[in-house]
């Protein structure tokens, strides 16, 4: 017990102040979900494992939480597994529940639970802490929080149109002013693999397509050339090396890319629904931007799909994400109901607005006076004060202990506590308070009103 | 996965009533901490085994989960315990981490391990679920949340008067008028123990003395007799058993009854400061009680003690408890560290204002309006209000399909949305919109800023 006490890696303790930061957040974007009528719901922290196991791939089952089964675990525990020192077999013999991975499943599992309490088209949303036995590292953590806004139960693409309207009012409302949504679709990714002649090779071929910027059309040909991908491949998609100018422009030579393509096809057409229809409908402060490189989860989504960058000139990767996927809850045994959603990256949200210095200054505002403890008699008059503003909604506390004076007003100080109030025997004798500002030095003689309408 | 998904035993899925109805209930309670000075941390989910084991005796360490390491856990396994199949032993050795079992002890782990950045007395809150894993039954959940409000670093009674005004004003706050806040101390307890000359037998006393209501005074001797506790010992304290009257006059008693022994005295002392500088303050809607039989958490508390009882006529435990403890850090190396604090319990205190009809009717309230949607160009036409009526705060939203109309109007019934707007054709040509009273089936026309005023 003589070693300092710890917290296991990749974990974090908040403090008062980064709490309230972290609410200011979480508050911002529940208050604009809520606006746009998606509702809120929880789950347990903990899932049976059958529900999250094989369901995030080979990886993902490595990273899941597992919770030791509760009494006499080895009894039930599977002999040869047990002899044979087989970690990864023993496992589901000894532990039947997990914490939760992410929040997509256990809402898939949410949503073929109470399907006949739920009202469809249904939009939930969830601000819940996941887990994951990831390695830690800069800005990466073994728990941390998902926001999460999804729809199930519909295909209307005006979804697609409202969400890229709810990352914008989200950041706007957080003053995070120029923020890139970035758009594609699963169908244009298809569609191009098809016109290559290649959907093996999609991936390598989107990898590289997005070095441009840095080596050059010719740099990028190399690579693919490398990776697999034909010459006429490369020929055929041409277009992608140029693909500059305006959305509509954007869109109209992906049409002429993928006329051969059904599926392709099918994407531009949703694409080009989604991004006209939320140009004419205008943003606030957010971009909208088709980039076709972008490329989340392939096996995962099947429309649209999203990716926010920070604005320009901050250094952070996506600050949130998601898009659409047709078969969310068919794992669990319900069929044809299409999903899409959106997340936010409260961590990397957090860093950005630290870094641009946006949080309010009210965010981490803490009592408003420390009223001065000078004995017994002196507390309760102040406390017969404290009381009535605290009615008023007024944060004010009293300092517990008769302490030297100069160490009150220290305590008032570390704590940016603005105001101290004096109640010594001057005071009770006049019915007054004396109101310090403890950042200009001035002190004012009260009454009652007086104090209130000073601290409001 | 055919079976119908369940979750674990002991978990809950919260519904969007719900979660609204407890968000509620945990934001009065954290709204109020904050006026009375109280600042949130959180720490983490898990902590490290040895910060949590041996914290809460044999029973509590069986009760607390514990998470599987990751990777090839069977390779660092201890080889006797593992042939053996000791699984309380090996547990140590295939397992490094458990979800948090209170916030207590987590909050002391803080407290010692930022001690150089925190300015003391601290008075922090923390409202975060805690997992044990008791047998599941009514009431009893394997998860659940905690709100704890505590101060460390001073043992000024100022703060028990303080706790007990924090009570009165979440409670009233809630609607939840005339809860009782029962007051005892540890001390008085240690004085008895003495008087009556066994220490050992303080427990079978109290809860003996606890059955005067039901089993009388003649039925709570013979039950002490049979406890081993002497007939001289039942003399000594006489009063107790009419221990009736004012809370001043209950003091009295307990001063008489307790001259011989010192601690006694010190905690009639601190009874009598803490309860007349309630009395003189005054409470808004509870009532302080002083009850003798009142002995929480014995080994732990070391002055005053609380738990709050439903108000009359509702049959539930206790809603609510705490006390003051001399050594909240010690465990972890920090000597004279004074704690003093209170919980709330968010179940309970969820059934009584569900059982007494008291959640504000606007809690639940879902979206204002539910625009009908007659295709794609009316849904841009109505989009396009929408827009404006998010960007004042007014929660609306759009059918995302162009379902039939009276599929329409019955989800937004469903759904409890109080308005629908129809925007067809001729409101488009007449920039208008048509508002439906769903409750009253009325139906008007407006334009958009008469839209906007009838959904505010």
């Amino acid at each position: 017990m003589a070693s300092k006490p710890s917290i296991p890696k990749g974990t974090r303790d908040f403090s008062p102040a980064e709490v309230a930061k972290r609410q200011y957040i979480i508050q911002t974007i529940k208050n604009n979900f809520e606006k746009f009528g998606f509702q809120p719901i929880e789950t347990p922290s903990f899932e049976n494992s059958e529900t999250l196991m094989g369901k995030y791939g080979e990886e993902g089952d490595r990273l899941i939480f597992k919770i030791l089964n509760s009494g006499d675990y080895l009894a039930k525990a599977n002999g040869t597994h047990l002899e044979a020192k087989d970690s990864t077999k023993l496992t589901s013999s000894i532990s039947e529940k997990a914490l939760r991975y992410d929040l997509t499943v256990p809402f898939a599992r949410y949503v073929v639970q109470h399907q006949n309490e739920i009202e469809f088209p249904f939009k939930r949303y969830q601000i819940q802490p996941v887990w994951r036995a990831d390695r830690p590292q800069k800005g990466r953590f073994r728990e941390f929080f998902q926001c999460d806004a999804d729809v199930v139960g519909s295909k209307s693409l005006w979804q697609e149109v409202e969400l890229v309207q709810l990352y914008d009012t989200v950041f706007t409302s957080l003053g995070l002013n120029g923020v890139t949504v970035k758009i594609n679709n699963r169908k244009i990714l298809s569609g191009i693999a098809e016109v290559i002649g290649a959907s093996d090779k999609l991936i390598d071929f989107t990898v590289a397509l997005d070095k441009l910027d840095k080596i050059g059309e010719d740099g990028v040909k190399k690579e693919m050339i490398e990776k697999g991908i034909s010459e006429e491949a490369i020929v055929k998609v041409q277009p992608l090396f140029n693909f500059t100018g305006s959305i509509s422009e954007k869109i109209q030579k992906l049409a002429q890319l993928l006329t051969t393509s059904e599926e392709g096809l099918k994407g531009v057409e949703e694409l080009r629904f989604i991004c006209d229809n939320v140009t004419n409908l205008g943003l606030t402060t957010a971009i909208l931007d088709l980039d076709v490189t972008l490329a989340r989860g392939l096996n995962y989504y099947t429309g649209a799909i999203f990716e926010v960058a920070a604005p320009k000139g901050v250094a952070m990767g996506s600050i949130g994400g998601g898009g659409r996927y047709d078969d969310l809850t068919g794992i669990f045994g319900l069929k044809n109901m299409s999903g899409v959603g959106i997340s936010f990256g409260l961590d990397r949200i957090y860093l950005v607005i630290e870094e641009l210095g946006l949080f309010p200054e009210t965010v981490t505002a803490s009592s408003k006076a420390l009223f001065i403890n000078y004995g017994d008699q002196e507390a309760f008059y102040a406390l017969q004060a404290i009381k009535k503003l605290r009615s008023e909604g007024i944060k004010v506390e009293l300092y517990p202990d008769n302490a030297k004076v100069g160490k009150q007003f220290q305590h008032a100080d570390k704590r940016n506590i603005p105001f101290a109030v004096i109640v010594g025997g001057e005071e009770m004798s006049s019915n007054s308070y004396s109101l310090k500002n403890l950042i200009s030095g001035e002190q004012i003689i009260l009454d009652f009103e007086g104090l209130k309408n000073a601290l409001i």
